[in-house]
């Protein structure tokens, strides 16, 4: 038994079992600390508020009114309990106790379990596949008994997830959200039984033909049902459909060796990166059909960039980097987490944003935002924020024959094997990142660490010298000793980006990135009596950064004379809600 | 009985009989004979095909399925009805006669008339006031009757409106979508009846305290709940239902006297122009809600600009001009003419747009526009169309006890009482429009002629002499004489538009114009091998004016010395549908 998030049975790099790399302190620990301790908890707190603990009562035979009018709230359940799984807490598996029991009694004899339709939908499975979401809530039950099963040998969600998958296999269903597909994969993984992944393969190839009904409202492509998923050369449509479809499709692609698959994902994704990503790595442009837009079109202040579709873009990212070992996919992968992810949820990690714009005015349409909320009605963002950073050292680093690769940085303790090492940085605040060799067999191997593409002099220290690490990979297959050190330097100094300039939205504008950060200003750190929509970079001085306690800030030359205050965007609106730009007119 | 769309009973400026302007040739009188000889005819014809008529027949009591499901589709038939009735053509008329008894037939008894409600809904009147639009409905039935009354001297539709109106005025309600109060003025007007004012006056304060339910999709604001409409002190939500609204307001507030509430539309007004108007007129800069946005997001691509929104601001100007004469709003209505109402239907006249972007990128997301279309399933755009075209030379000019007062440029022949006008220009192609006094009573009187803002040289020539017209008003008050002539000339060179540095989305771009036109680019006109999204205009050479048979193109020089045909944004997607820019980066 591994503790994998994703366990591919066959591909270029392999994940490392959680309890073999241990966060020690910094950045990342931090942000996973605050999620075992404060957000896990809050989100147990509000699905007993929020009703859908009380529905999943109801589907068990008890008596009342069925809460909230979405038809996916189990799902909300699910990714809270994958959560508290990968999250390696007893207390909090203690307080899951209650939730799997009453995911266990509101499963029909069957085996089929979905609360909305038992309780509001007449009890028939499967009559609203476009919209009903019944697949979907079963992709996350499944996932959720993945985590159960691979983080704590606890199978009590696994008894129940495969009779639910087993209901669904009497039919031959598309479900109008993607998602149960990786599900499935990840099923096969854990039982053996190939028949899931089969159905996902075939689900796959079902899709794009135009037969799910209720397209009037958004059209097919809102749910990729517009073209075959082997064939659509761009992402398209509802931005979190697309991408778990795409996370199914490298899943069923990596198991059955099926290239074809996986290079049609590789292509949507390579022309998402280029046409249709912010600069936090959101994605979803259209609030109509939370949707991707037009290659480049990417309105800062009406970007939808849904925290889950962020997640979604990462899930996906990690599976093509196992698939591939390209390092441009950990790039998007950092970049998506430390802007577009981490935006979604407070520095207290109690309140939530659901869309992410790089852009707030200081006035504003009566109705709208008024700063994170602390759940959502569709609260589908909160839980997908705490699976995610419940599994975050996952994404730290792959081994495979030749040895071992570093993706993302943080202090941390790998133990591979008759490797250990003891990697400590102050990132992202500071670019040294030292591996300490602490243990090594005596034959050669690679460390490979990542050189984002956002640094432009980066060296490595070995005890062999130094050499420059141009952006990519930088790797030393060598001999090492215990006790060595390797040293990555990552100058980052503030940096001016500008845009494509085939991006309309923010032409004339630039943006101040350090490090994998983006940065911003809000109207609190704007220049005494000047609104943020006034500011405009002045070119000819020279940026300073603020060294903080709790984060680096810099000091933005604007025009007349000021000085604009900067912050990381993930950081934004935790003081209240004015106006904000992750853009600056020159 | 006045041939009038609008009849204020006391206002600064009052509206001519339609019988007594009218359309000689030139622009308007062919775009007002291909609406009257094309786009109504088509309208029938799509009625049909789309079931509207059918729905009708089914709550007469026949037998079949309600076709739709919006529970609108009456005030389609109701605004066709009403274009009929304005445009004074028998042929068209007794086309309408099976339309009107179908009408007839299915009114209820008791007075109710709402297809939807008497087929699909239960019979139950009001009971979802927030989305049924069942006074909306209602409130084109007796503008439509209205029509019919007004110029046709034909009151079997006010026979049906007035039984209507009486039924509604049973309860206490308010829509969720405006449009039904200044229907109510209107039957005020019509019948001597103040009780539907009274109504329509109550209405209107009734609103803006939260009271309609179901807010929670898009909030209050959508259907400006949100706050009194005294009291609003910005256009908000909806931007059709906001603007339908204060039509309403203003009528209440001429009627009444009700200065405050005039004041407050006019404060609403002035503010919309200033932060949330496209360069075309055009209104409502989002899609998820087909909503205003913040001050000045007014995004090119992502614009919504519904063509029904455009049409209610012309009707909103209108009422504006009367109630206080300011040649402002002329301006405004000018503008929204040339450009944001007439994109909304084909040269041709029979295919339509709802939304009116101001740019169109070459490569877009699958299932996105695919061009004008024929109808649409939500058809309010496309009849709206009909009625202000069928009534278009209603805005061409007012009287008051002073004078004539010219407010738009067509070729027409004006007979007000002992004054006798003869019209005649080339506009909107050429800036000359000469005013012969074909016969005039020997007191003196005031001849009025707005000098659009957008004009920077103009003069007016008449017997005592050539004066320098600044924008705004001309006025000659003087004893005329039989044939005499005035002239006006208007410079109109092809025009640079710099936007308004606070509107974000089009930082860095410039707008061609020239005199009330605005012009576009489209792909057909990039220079040969280039895309529409590599244009920059080169500011260093020179515009010339390119005149064709149909229209005056302009050649825009664009970088590595190319030139670019640009056209006027009306007629954009006329040759097909390729990329399409207004805003033309630097």
């Amino acid at each position: 038994m591994s503790v994998v998030v994703v366990q591919p049975s066959r591909t270029v790099r392999k994940p490392f079992d959680a309890r073999q790399v241990q966060l020690v302190d910094g950045f990342w620990a931090d942000r996973v600390r605050i999620n075992r301790e404060r957000t896990i908890p809050h989100g147990l707190d509000q699905l007993r508020r929020a009703g859908n603990l009380e529905n999943l009562r109801l589907a068990a035979g008890g008596a009342g009114a069925y809460r909230g009018d979405l038809p996916f709230l189990d799902s909300d359940v699910y990714k809270w309990l994958e959560a508290v799984g990968w999250s390696a807490d007893d207390d909090l598996a203690a307080a899951a106790d209650e939730v799997i029991a009453l995911v266990a009694a509101a499963q029909r004899g069957d085996g089929y379990l979905n609360s909305y339709v038992q309780v509001v939908g007449g009890g028939v499975p499967y009559r609203d596949l476009s919209w009903g979401h019944e697949l979907y809530s079963a992709g996350h039950l499944i996932q959720a008994a993945v985590a159960w099963h691979r983080a704590r040998g606890d199978d009590r969600l696994l008894t129940i997830a495969v009779r639910a998958a087993e209901h669904l296999l009497t039919e031959s269903l598309v479900d109008g959200h993607p998602g149960v597909e990786m599900a499935l994969v990840e099923l096969t993984r854990v039982t053996g039984d190939r028949r899931y992944l089969t159905r996902a393969a075939a689900m796959l190839d079902m899709r794009g033909h135009g037969r799910l009904r209720g397209a009037e409202r958004f059209g097919p492509t809102y749910w990729q049902d517009h073209e075959p998923v082997r064939d659509a050369a761009s992402v398209a449509g509802h931005a979190v459909r697309q991408l778990y479809l795409d996370c199914g499709a490298v899943d069923v692609a990596v198991e059955l060796g099926d290239d074809q698959l996986l290079a049609a994902v590789r292509r949507r994704w390579n022309d998402l990166m280029h046409t249709r990503t912010y600069l936090t790595g959101g994605m979803g442009s259209r609030h109509r059909d939370e949707a991707f837009g037009d290659p480049y079109e990417l309105p800062p202040d009406r970007a939808y960039a849904e925290t889950c579709a962020a997640i979604a873009s990462v899930m996906l990212a990690w599976r093509l980097l196992l698939a591939t070992g390209e390092a441009g996919y950990a790039d998007a992968i950092e970049r998506t987490l430390y802007n577009g992810v981490l935006s979604g949820v407070s520095l207290d990690g109690t309140r939530f944003f659901y869309t992410n714009p790089l852009q707030l005015r200081t006035r504003r349409a009566p109705g709208g935002t008024a700063g994170r909320r602390p759940w959502y009605a569709c609260a589908c963002c909160p839980p997908n924020l705490m699976r995610l950073l419940g599994s975050w050292q996952q994404y730290l680093a792959t081994y495979d024959d030749t040895g071992i690769q570093l993706h993302q940085y943080a202090s941390a303790d790998v133990i591979a094997g008759p490797i250990r090492l003891r990697i400590r940085t102050a990132y992202p605040w500071d670019g040294r990142v030292t591996v300490h060799i602490e243990q090594t067999p005596p034959q050669p191997w690679t460390l490979s660490l990542r050189v984002p593409r956002w640094c432009h002099s980066a060296t490595l220290t070995e005890p062999d010298g130094t050499l420059a690490a141009p952006a990519g990979t930088v790797k030393r297959h060598r001999r090492w000793q215990p006790g060595e050190v390797a040293e990555l330097s990552l100058d980052m100094p503030p940096r001016i980006t500008e845009p494509d300039p085939r991006v309309d939205a923010i032409r004339g504008c630039v943006a101040v990135e350090r490090g994998p950060l983006v940065y911003c200003v809000e109207s609190a750190d704007a220049p005494e009596g000047m609104e943020i929509e006034e500011l405009t970079w002045d070119r000819h001085r020279a940026f300073a950064t603020v060294p903080g306690p709790e984060m680096v800030g810099i000091a933005v030359p604007v025009a007349r004379g000021g000085t604009a205050g900067a912050i990381p965007y993930f950081a934004w609106a935790n003081r209240g809600v004015g106006g904000m730009r992750v853009w600056i007119p020159r």
